[in-house]
């Protein structure tokens, strides 16, 4: 037996807007015909960049995330601004956050981070031909600049040391 | 330079209560000692299971996902219930969702879905020994089970079949 799966949305009211995210709680059919209801997170989207230097090390940045109340090990990353192209999202958060600029930029897939409440997709961009300039973080934004060799990296998730899911997900596109 | 990266909590206002998750609103000391906001999902805590049949086929649970309108290929997962052991937790899911029971279960890691606005942690947890039983899916949940050998699973991750972080990062761990 195979289940229909989908749906349908019944309505939706705005419960709370924040910053950069929303939440709504819709009113939905269920696949058998009753009557459900699902909290959904708006989010803008975002992009992060597995950025490879010439000779091999990845970009890693530290930074505090009062959510979980800990300092976490991830790849460069950001919102998309309203409107904007993703790739050219993922040179803008490369370079804002590390300071490197990127001769070349190679889509590689996307996440949906948390799809049982939230609608945010991650874009998983790999950098190349790396140069160094200056960063240019955000306002509210404070960032330690690391990097690692892939082993290293797959090394630390098994060891637990690498928490980030978006981080851990992208090591499976390269 | 290195910086200091911690954020005091000021002040902190609830903003919204679903019927799992909740939104508050934080008013932060920055690293530099300036007052900013952090809106933060909090989340029950989740598990899920990379479930290995004997003859190597691993269990994917399809379910249509409201937040992202799409159907997703996932990993069977669950939210903990108040007070519950994770461990258990991932055997209830398992059974829940599948139908299979387990004879042996292993914690492998864990994920944080969405660090910087959410504190949701998913336990991967990795079982074995398995025994078909019946399903038992909560009231809102259809579910088409399904079952892919790992090399098939990485292909499609590449391919784009698989879109779910948690499913994605939960491959590094095996």
């Amino acid at each position: 037996m195979s289940f229909k799966l989908d749906e349908k949305t019944l309505q939706e009211d705005l419960k709370y807007t924040g910053d950069f995210i929303k939440v709504v709680r819709s009113r939905v059919e269920l696949p058998d015909g009753r009557v459900g209801h699902r909290d959904i997170v708006r989010h803008p989207g975002a992009v992060a960049i597995v950025a490879i230097k010439d000779d091999g090390m990845i970009l890693i940045v530290e930074q505090f995330r009062k959510p979980v109340e800990k300092i976490l090990l991830e790849i460069p990353a950001g919102k998309l601004n309203a409107g904007e192209n993703p790739m050219e999202a993922a040179k803008r958060e490369l370079e804002e956050e590390t300071g490197y600029g990127c001769t070349n930029i190679q889509y590689l897939g996307k996440i949906a981070t948390a799809p049982g409440f939230c609608d945010e997709y991650i874009g998983i961009y790999k950098a190349t031909g790396l140069t160094k300039g200056e960063t240019d973080f955000d306002d509210d934004e404070f960032i330690n600049l690391k990097e690692f060799r892939l082993e290293e990296l797959k090394d630390m998730v098994r060891q637990g040391k690498i928490e980030d899911g978006k981080t851990i997900a992208a090591l499976q596109f390269i």
